[in-house]
């Protein structure tokens, strides 16, 4: 099963660590992007191919030591079309170097549409006889907001295709409680005592449990993981004890300032059953340290780093 | 101000009509797929070309009746990085014949991730000197889950832009209710009574419309509008008497069951502040009549048909 692959990838690392492939411009090299400019002027296409080249760097830097990559959509989505290929190259590439691909969309609709969407990132599309893999990742992030209407057609998906998708759960940003942390008052038109009261972050993250828990594989986690934010160590302690077969993506580590001691609750008693993920902390490290020229050995310096710091906590 | 203009627009052609692109393969005429096909062979690139096609003669057919359209993003994903370059020049050409795009995408993110999709759809990325708008919708759908984090970076691109956009409010979906119509129990720690408890859509919907109150335009709406369906009508009126200066982005009606008596509470009292989406209503019409040929005749029949429903309720 698809997180079994990725727990099994991060047992053979020792290291639960996706690196956010998240290339804002001005994460990446200049003189990367420079040369593209020299080649192509100042345009979308020189900026993908920029990424493109970033990207293939940091992967062959990191796929022997970090297990995981999770590109974020919005930043290629951000160079109009051919970004969105270099996102479909950078995916390709770091499949091919053993690497567990996670597509970071947040993707959420309903019906055909949810379909749609779970087609292109973890299924196949049909045209005339043939079927093709649009991007093909091993697993997509969705916002569950839309109820189970807005999961089911990925789950689907992902079922046939042998896939694995993380719902936005209890979120790293500040002002994640606004909406996540607040209790309900009733349930089938009754008002509950406080002490019954559940946050949405909990209906959410039970809701996701119970509708996929005839996926449960190897490890004793389903298709659908949580994303649940490094920044609030109690309510992840909660949630790891709430939520026994739910796989963690847990963002917020590093630049956000969750520590290696916050992320410790993610995983069970085994050790198992999170991944923590570093973007700016590892990809855009060189900026600390030189003019990028070495972009890959600083982003490998800092993923042994974050190895190390989460080694001691398991 | 953005939605002054697609107001306007509305006001002009009498009609508060946006038709959704949303081209599933089976939604285009097979004879336009076929010839594609037999240029290119069973690819994406064949079938981003005959959606392309499609939405070229859709948007020929309406544009002097509709004031706007909705490409929603999944069916071009689902089609691969040519997928999204037959979304842009749709877009393009859309804005081109006088219609106003509103992407529907329900983007969410934080930080500089939804700066990233709000750069992307609504404003520009600058690479070297030169700044590129990536897709320039007019407005673009979002998912609030986030809380005022995953909308404030949206809003501050719209506004440097005159761009607008619609949040999830109260989706249209039979599941809607699961996390949306939830009443919460607890403010700054006090029980609330139930009388005075509110659901998640109306705490969503009022952090809207506060977030962006000093955004107002000349008809009375910010620039954060709603997205609230025509399937629960109770609900829409009590939001447009709650929600005075938000824009309502209304899906659900057709297909999913909303008729123009369900979405008549959606306007103000001026008959202003929404707008009616209907997607295979009048996209796949041809379905029903013909073999496709005439996808154009069928599209504009029922566009004419669903405008003289909403003209008889306003």
């Amino acid at each position: 099963m698809s997180f079994d692959r990725l727990q099994e990838k991060i047992d053979k690392l020792q290291n639960p660590t996706v690196v956010g492939l998240d290339p804002a411009l001005e994460s990446v090299p200049p003189q990367i992007l420079k040369k593209h400019i020299a080649e192509k002027g100042e345009t979308l296409a020189a900026a993908a191919e920029a990424v493109l080249e970033f990207n293939i760097g940091l992967i062959n830097a990191l796929h022997d030591i970090v297990p995981a990559v999770k590109p974020q959509s919005a930043f290629y989505e951000a160079l109009g079309p051919m970004g969105v290929g270099a996102l479909k190259v950078t995916m390709d590439y770091a499949k091919e170097k053993g690497m567990y691909v996670i597509m970071d969309g947040k993707r959420n609709d309903i019906g055909s549409t949810a379909a749609g969407y779970a087609e292109a990132y973890l299924g196949e599309v049909q045209i005339g006889d043939t079927k093709i893999s649009p991007f093909d990742a091993d697993a997509l992030t969705i916002n569950a907001y839309l109820g189970s209407d807005g999961i089911k057609p990925f789950l689907e998906t992902a079922k046939r295709y042998d896939k694995a998708m993380f719902a936005l759960v209890k979120t790293s940003n500040p002002s994640a409680g606004e909406f996540q942390d607040k209790y309900f008052a009733m349930e089938d038109g009754q008002q509950k005592a406080v002490t019954d009261a559940k946050t949405l972050y909990t209906l959410v993250g039970e809701l996701i449990e119970e509708i996929s828990k005839d996926t449960i594989g190897d490890y004793g986690f389903t298709r659908v993981g949580a994303v649940v934010g490094a920044t609030y160590p109690s309510e992840l302690q909660f949630l790891r004890n709430h939520l026994k077969n739910t796989f963690f993506l847990v963002p917020g580590y590093g630049a956000q300032g969750g520590s290696a001691d916050s992320v410790a609750a993610a995983f069970d008693k085994n050790g198992r059953g999170a991944i923590i993920n570093s973007s700016r902390g590892i990809i855009a490290a060189w900026k600390d340290m030189s003019d990028g020229d070495d972009y890959m050995t600083a982003a490998r310096t800092q993923a042994l780093m974050m190895r190390e710091e989460l080694q001691k906590v398991l």
